[in-house]
C-alpha cells in the first residue's frame, strides 16, 4: 500500500512536535509538509533540537501548501486561528483535523458565549465530528472534518459515558475535579508556566468559566440524551504531562461494586486504549502513551460512584488521538503507529 | 516572665523537626528535652543535620522524664504509640499536645473501626479537647489533653465550618477532594515516597476509607448538629509541603456572591492564622507558615459553593497549629512565635 | 534605638521580595520606601500575593525619593540600569546597597568587555566595595557604596578563599562547576524559565563565557595576589532556589586531610554564616537562610582538593547577604534579622 | 528469520522493566522467559503495572531455566549476586550480557579492591567483553560474555574517548563531573532516593571512591595506552532519568575549536547513537532513548578543553546499550528495535 502523505500545520509547539514524534514511527503513512510561519525555512529540528537527527524537515509556509498532494491535514493552531484555515480548506480534497476548540461545541451561540470571540465558520461546526473514538467511531470513519476532543474532556467523557449512556446517574451535580500538567498551557513562556511558579506548587483555576466545562457537558448530553449540569474545576499539577480526573456522582438505583465493574467492562470491551484498572491508576502509568486508564468504585457509606480518569493530555488528549482518529479514516488499525509504551519512570 | 519549659517526644519524624525549628526562634518558651529511643544520646543534629550549628540538644530517652520540670509536652509519635504515653502520663503535672490520630474521634468504637486497632485509654478520647483554635479556643484555654487535628481535616474543617455552623448547605454528600505533598507520608523510606514514584506523577489513594474521613466528619456534625455525610478523596501531589482542598457543596437557600464572602469574614474575623484571598491561592502561598488561606465562591450556573483551602501539611496541618494551642493554653499571644512568612519560592 | 530607614529601589523581582520577607522581621530597621516603575500605587502584596496581610505597603515611584528620610538604600535592579541610580544618588546622604553586577568588576574596561556595555559611572567602580563579609568586613564597615557579590561568585570565593589567601593551590586552572537553581534566572517568564524546559532536565550553559568568571577571578586574584585562571561553567538545576559549586585544585605542596579542615576552621572562625560540615552538604541544608555550607577534602590518590559549596543563591547569594553587609555597615549584630533556619524539607 | 529468544534474569528493578519495555517492540527477538524469585508465578504486570495489557508474561524461577531454549540471557541483577550465576551458566550454549559491575573492571585485585567483596569467578574477568559498541564493535561481535558499562561510565568514556585515542591531552587529571538522576540508585525505596530528599534538592556523594571511577579509568588506559587519572564526583540530580556529564581536561598541543569537532566528528563517524550537538545538549534531549549526544568545545582564555555529554542511564546506560550489543551479537542491525525517539517534554 502506498503511504498516506500528510501535512501538519503549525510546527512550533507541543501538538505539532508530538504530531511528528508518533508519525515518525508510524509504518502506514508519511509526513509530506510540515508549515510553520514564523520559522519557515529552518528545520523542524531547529524547533525542537532534541529530534535533531530525526526529524530534520525544512519548514514551509502554509501558502505552499498547493505543492503538496495530502491525504489528510492537521492543524495545531489556537482557536480561532484554526477555524479561518478550516474555512479556506473548505474545498480542498484532503480530511481535515482540527486540533483546536474551534469545532467541538454544539452552535455558534454556545461558541461564542464560553470563548468570547466571534465563529467565522458556523458551517464547519455543523459538518464537524467529535473525534471520540469510543463514543463516535462510525461518524469518525466518514467525517471529512474532525473536531479532536480537548484534553479535559477526553478524560471526563470517558470517564463517564458508561454511567450516562445507561441513564444510571442523577444529572444535576455532576462534580469533575481535573488536574494537569504543565503542558496543557502551551509552550509560550507565561507566568502561569513559569518554572518557579509551578514546581513544588498546586493551585486550581478557571473556576466556574473554563471553556471545557461546556465541551463536556455538550457530549454528555448528547450521551445521556438530557440536560446534564457539570461542575468543573481544572488544577495545575508540578508535572509535564498528564491528566487525572477525580468524578463524583451519584446512582439513581441501588448500585454495587460488580454491576459498576461490568458495566465499563462491557462498554469500552472494543475500545484498544481504554485500559480498566484494579486499583486507581497514576497519571505516569499512561505517560507517552495513548491509553486512557479508568478506575470505578462505588461508596456504600455515601451512596456515591467515585470516577479516576487518566491520561497523557498530549497524546490521548490531543495528538494521539488525533492519529488514532486518522487510522480510522484512512480505515487502518485503530492501534497502527500508537503502540506506545508507557514511559515509567 | 520565665520561659515556660517544653518536652518534645520523638525526635526523629517531620513533625519532631518542624516543632524544633518553630520553638527555636519562641521568643516565650524553651525547649527543655527533646527524646529519642532510637537515637538517644545523639545531638538533634546528628538526625537532621541541616540543624548543625541551630539544634545540637542532646537527645534523652523518655524514661528520664522526671527529670526534667516541663510546663507542656508534644507528643510526635506514630498513632497507637502515642495513646500509650498519654495514658502513662496522666496524674503528670504538665499538658500534652498529642499531634497524633488517637485522641481525635468522638468514641472508642468509632476509633476501632476506622484504625483497626484497639484503643487502650478510652478516658483520654473523653477528655481530649479538639485543638481546633478557630473553632474550640475557649475549650482549648482549659484544656489538659489536646488533641491536634489531621492535616486534612484541618483544611477541610476551617473550610466548610461557616456553611455548617451557619446551615446553609446540603449536608448529604459533601464532596471534599484534597492533593496533600508527600510529607504526609512520613520520613520513613517507602514506596509510597520513593522518589521516581512520585516524581512528575499524581494518584488518588485511600479512596473511599483513609481515616481522616471520619475526623472531618466528625467534628463537622459537632459544628451543623446535624448528620453530615463527607465524600472524602486524597490525591499525592509531587511537592514536599502543602495540601489544597476543592470542596463542592450545595446550598439548601439562595446563595450569592456577597453573602458568602461576608459569611467568611465575620466567622474568622479574629483569626489571625486564616487569610480569606480575593483569587484562589496556591499552597506555595502558605509554604513555611501558619496559615490556612481560603478562597470561596458561588456558581450561579450550577447553583453550588465551591471552596479551595490551602495549608502547609506539616505547619497549620501539625507543628504549628500545636504550637498556636500551645500559645492559648499558656496565655500567650495566640501568634507568638509563629510570625512566619512564606517562603515562595 | 531610633529604627533605621530602609529604602528598597525595584520591588517586582525575587530580591526585591526576599528583602521585604527578611525585614519584615527585622528588630532593628524598618522599610521606609519601595519603589517600583511599572506598578506604582498598588501594594507590594498585590505584586507578590503570598504577603497578603504581611508586606502591604503602598509602591512609590522613584521620583519621590526626596520625601523620604533613608538611612540606606537597596538597589534591586538589573545590570545596566543600576549604575544610573548609583550615579544620581551620589549626593544623598544614605548608603547604597547595589545588588547588581555592575560595580563588582575591578575596572571599566573589564566590564565593558564581559558585560558589553558602556560604564556610565565609572568612580562608583573605584569607591565600591565589595560586599563580601568574610573577606573585606573593615571595608564594608566604612563604605558608603558596596557592589553586594554575585551568587556563584559567593559560593565559588568562600570556597577557595582559604587555599588561595594561603598560597595553597596551582592557580593556572582552577574548575568551578556550579549548578544552580531557576531563580537565578530572574522573575520575568522566557524560555530558560518555562516550567517543561526546566522540570526532570538538566543542563549546562555560557559555557567559557558568563560574566560570573571575570567577578570571581578578579575577587580571588585580589586574595591570592597573583594571576589566578578560572574555569567556570554553570549548570541549570529543576529546582527553585540553591547553588552547589564543585570546586577542583591542585596543591602546590604536600597536603593531608587534617591541615585542609584546621585551615578552613581557623579561616572561617569568626564567620557567623558558614557552616563547615562533615558531609558534603545539600542544598536543602540552607534553603531559606544566609548560611554558606562548605565541604573539603584532600584525594591522596590524585593529589588533588575538593570542595563543596552550597547557598541559597537568593539569601546568601543576593537579599540576605545584603542584609548582612546592611548590619556591619550600621554596627549591629552582623547576624540581626538574619537567624534564618532553614525549611528542610 | 526466526525471531531469538531472549531470557530476562531478574524482573522487579528498573533495568529489567526497560529491557521489556524496550524488547516488547523489538522486530526480531522475543521473550521467552523473565525470572524472579521474590515474584514468581505472578505476572510481570503484577510487578509493573503500567505495563498491564503489554507484558503480562508469567514470572519463573531461574532454577527453570533449562525448561527454555535461549540464545541470549540478560541478567538485571546487583553486583555480587551476578557472578554466581555467571558462573553457574558457564557451560550454558546461550550468549550472556552482564548489566552489573561484576565483569567490568581489569582484574580480580582491582575488582576486590574497589567493591570490598571476593571475586568468585575470575575466570569470567578474562572472558568479558567491555559493551560499548562504539570502541569494542569487533569484539562484542565475537564475545559470549558481555560486561554491559555502567552508566556513568558510559557518558564519561565517550565524551573523552577521541581526545584520549588521539593522545591530545594531558592525563594526570582528568576531571569528571557527573550529575545523574535517581533511577541511578535503583529502585528499593531507602533514604537516597525518598522524595523529600531528592525534590528541589541537589548534592555530591561517593567523593573520591565511586566505584566507577575505577571503571572509567580502566577503560580509558585502554584507550589511551598510557596512566590515566581519573578525578570522578557524581552528584544526585532531582530527576527520574539521566546523566550529564561535564568533563575539563587541558591540551598538550595547540587546539582550536575546528581541530576539536572535527575529531570528533571523524571518530563517531560511524556510531549511529552518538548525536554531535551544536550547543549544549540536557538530559532530557535523550530521555527514553539509546543516544549518547556530546558538545565539545576549546576556550581559548584557559587553554582547556570541555566536554558535555548527555545520557539516558536506564537505557544508552542500561538497558538499550545491552540491547544495542544483542543486536551486534545477533548480527543484526545496530539500531534495531532502539529507533526511540526522546519523550520531551
Amino acid at each position: 500500500m502506498n503511504k498516506k502523505k500528510i501535512g501538519i500545520i503549525g510546527a512550533t509547539g507541543y501538538t505539532g512536535s508530538e504530531l511528528v514524534r508518533i508519525l515518525t514511527n508510524h509504518p502506514d503513512v508519511e509526513i509530506a509538509m510540515i508549515t510553520s510561519e514564523s520559522r519557515a525555512g529552518e528545520l523542524f529540528s531547529d524547533v525542537h533540537p532534541f529530534l535533531q537527527g530525526i526529524a530534520d524537515q525544512k519548514l514551509v509556509s502554509i501558502n505552499d501548501i498547493d505543492n503538496y498532494e495530502l491525504d489528510l491535514v492537521f492543524l495545531a493552531l489556537p482557536h480561532g486561528v484554526s477555524m479561518d484555515f478550516v474555512k479556506r480548506f473548505n474545498d480542498k480534497k484532503f480530511k481535515i483535523i482540527d486540533l483546536s476548540g474551534d469545532f467541538r461545541l454544539n452552535s455558534q451561540e454556545v461558541y461564542e458565549a464560553w470563548y468570547k470571540i466571534n465563529h467565522i465558520y458556523p458551517e464547519g461546526i455543523k459538518k464537524a465530528v467529535f473525534g471520540s473514538p469510543e463514543l463516535f467511531y462510525n461518524e469518525i470513519k466518514e467525517a471529512s472534518l474532525i473536531a479532536n476532543p480537548g484534553c479535559f474532556p477526553t478524560s471526563a467523557i470517558l470517564g463517564l459515558a458508561p454511567l450516562l449512556a445507561g441513564n444510571l446517574i442523577e444529572t444535576d451535580r455532576i462534580i469533575v475535579d481535573s488536574k494537569t500538567g504543565v503542558t496543557g498551557a502551551g509552550i509560550k513562556a507565561k507566568n502561569v508556566n513559569l518554572y518557579s511558579n509551578v514546581n513544588d506548587n498546586f493551585k486550581a483555576y478557571g473556576l466556574k468559566n473554563h471553556r471545557h466545562t461546556i465541551e463536556i457537558q455538550g457530549i454528555l448530553e448528547e450521551v445521556s440524551g438530557k440536560e446534564t449540569i457539570i461542575q468543573f474545576t481544572p488544577h495545575l499539577l508540578p508535572v509535564d504531562r498528564g491528566i487525572l480526573t477525580t468524578i463524583y456522582v451519584r446512582p439513581t438505583e441501588k448500585m454495587d461494586e460488580t454491576t459498576l465493574k461490568n458495566l465499563y467492562a462491557s462498554f469500552y470491551a472494543n475500545a484498544p486504549f481504554v485500559r480498566l484498572r484494579k486499583e486507581a491508576p497514576a497519571i505516569k502509568d499512561v505517560r507517552g502513551t495513548n491509553y486512557c486508564d479508568l478506575f470505578v468504585t462505588y461508596d456504600e457509606r455515601t451512596n456515591m460512584v467515585i470516577v479516576v480518569s487518566v491520561i497523557d493530555n498530549l497524546i490521548k488528549g490531543a495528538a494521539g488521538q488525533a492519529i488514532q482518529n486518522m487510522n480510522i479514516v484512512f480505515g487502518l488499525e485503530e492501534t497502527s503507529g500508537l503502540k506506545l509504551i508507557p514511559l515509567n519512570p
